[in-house]
């Protein structure tokens, strides 16, 4: 942990401010290996780029909080007191006038209960340096990353081969669910995508209770498992009973795209370069204007975190990264397909996490 | 929705601020019957005092923010070009002094695009009176909280029949996941507590792979299913083998003071006059310093929502309300015992949704 709490301190001192506070989430259990869910209680622990770390922590989570091994002071504060007392206390020990927090994870009851006790205090958003130093995958985290991937593959397996014309969307989601858990997921990454026909145009869509699976529809199937704090997040799209040739084309130019992102994936390439090379495939195409989304984004102990494959973002891809290659063609009021495959990039190229074939296939015959 | 609509305009007058703003999470999915994941996408929905309501929408979002029927303008964004624009062009037409917004759901991220878009804006935490509107369940609601808490328990129940001596914290987890996802849910509504002997003194403990359940084990479960958008929250107590005097007392002191929960809550007594009465009964106890927590909180779209069961809180229970009955008594480095039911309250009483029986029981023989 000591090692680590030293790149959160350097993300304060290349950020020119006096502290970073980590709140629950991603950034916190990867520092401290554990899990904490705050709700209404809030928890944050504050890292100044000199000297010792100090944290609130709810009374009643703090045996919990013993276990994880923190060494610095503690402010607890019970429910019955408020917890605004217990910034106050721990503001009048460490002054502060500038603080790194992760914009996307601390809520905002908490910056307002941390504005309040560092009158005049500078909140800057740091979420991209701090969320940043979870960006290269170490091989411990690439092989829990590839189990949570595996877990997600053998329900899309299990999934496809009971669905039938007929069928709801939300049976559809129920069977996926259950096969997700009796493969060993912890929990949905997110809220799974089972999305038919003209459902399937949605990038985010969800289950419909009231839409059977017609013959000749799309089955866009966009879900991952959440195993050892770490999150999958894959899409395939079948044909139900059969599928016609004017999907198919479309099918193509998605599948297309989606081996051009793996072509032109290896550590020196920016961000730009690849989604320009995977959307450049779909513009290219009859399709151009079904484009709605980037290619992709990283992906870890968030769903979705950095680096994010879009233009314009011109970061440079390391060796250890992980990211979504997901291209996808959406018709609205007809139908979408989307091929999304995990990637870790390599010095030399790229390697798929996920392995499910992703070749046209028609199911449910 | 129009009606929906004038509830948060109302609490915007009413705190004498010139608009609501509601981002995805239980009160845009109550107001719009729809569920939105934002992850690193900036949704905002603005509701003024007076005028029409505008929202900012990611562009991939649109055709699924169509389908909510929000009448207002909507300014909407695309991942190449940032988000920031679409808050000045709303600010633009929209001239704000003052916001209110949910502190525990929105974001930094967005609080800060938001004060950048309307230099000088006073941003206020309105939580308790926007989530404050969700207090009053219909019947409707309670319905939907019910099947919640019947598939918990018919998840328990699947899984309590399973446990032997021997078995891992983790494996148990298993069993009762894949039962709770068997039975129908959507969701866990948080992250499942199974912990038994000295794991079950932490209120929230989390499941060890190295810890096998020994005879005269306390194995302390609490869990939830998701389903519909409604979340259960129950907890039963159990000894693994069997059960020694000293351990029976303390399970008596926090089942007297559940029932004595029931026995005080009404529409028209407080939440602190209720925590009181259930506290008393354990402060009566031999085992008055293994108290850590008050006795609950509410329950419905969230897991954790108004009214908190609280000494100090003399908020007025109404008919309707829902929350958690939860004593627990914590002994560090020995074990725990909570007993947790979800009760509604009715003008002349309470009517327990959880019917799981919560008389001591041994399992596993």
């Amino acid at each position: 942990m000591c090692k680590l709490l030293s790149q959160y301190r350097a993300v304060a001192r290349d950020l020119k401010v006096d502290a970073v506070a980590i709140v629950p989430g991603p950034n916190f259990t990867r520092l401290f290996g554990a899990e904490f869910h705050s709700h209404e209680r809030p928890l944050v622990v504050f890292i100044p780029a000199e000297g010792d770390a100090a944290a609130i922590v709810p009374n009643l989570e703090l045996r919990s909080f013993d276990l994880i091994g923190f060494e610095g002071e503690v402010f607890d504060w019970r429910d019955q007191d408020g917890y605004q007392h217990a910034f106050e206390a721990l503001a009048s020990q460490l002054p502060l006038s500038s603080l790194a927090v992760e914009g996307q994870i601390m809520r905002v009851f908490v910056h307002h209960a941390i504005a309040a006790a560092w009158p005049g205090l500078r909140i800057v958003d740091a979420e991209k340096q701090i969320s940043g130093l979870r960006i290269i995958k170490s091989e411990s985290e690439v092989s829990l990353l590839a189990d949570a991937i595996h877990i997600s593959e053998r329900a899309m397996d299990h999934t496809i081969s009971k669905v039938r014309v007929g069928m709801t969307e939300t049976e559809i989601q129920g069977l996926l669910t259950q096969a997700l858990f009796a493969n060993g997921a912890d929990a949905h990454a997110f809220g799974p995508i089972v999305a038919a026909g003209d459902n399937s145009a949605m990038p985010h869509a969800h289950a419909r209770s009231d839409y059977r699976v017609q013959a000749g529809d799309a089955l866009l199937l966009d879900f991952g498992a959440r195993k050892d704090g770490f999150c999958a997040d894959i899409t395939r799209t079948f044909f139900v009973g059969h599928v016609d040739d004017a999907s198919a084309e479309v099918y193509d130019a998605v599948y297309r795209a989606n081996l051009r992102g793996h072509e032109v994936t290896k550590a020196g390439v920016t961000c730009h370069e690849v989604d320009d090379a995977v959307i450049g495939v779909l513009e290219a195409s009859p399709f151009a204007d079904r484009i709605r989304t980037k290619t992709g984004h990283g992906l870890g102990r968030d769903v979705h975190e950095a680096p994010y494959i879009m233009r314009g973002n011109h970061q440079v891809l390391e060796a250890g990264m992980v990211f979504t290659n997901e291209p996808g063609l959406y018709q609205i009021g007809e139908f979408g397909v989307r091929i999304e495959d995990d990637i870790l990039v390599t010095d030399n190229g790229c390697r798929s996490l996920t392995q499910f074939p992703k070749e046209l296939t028609v199911i449910g015959t």
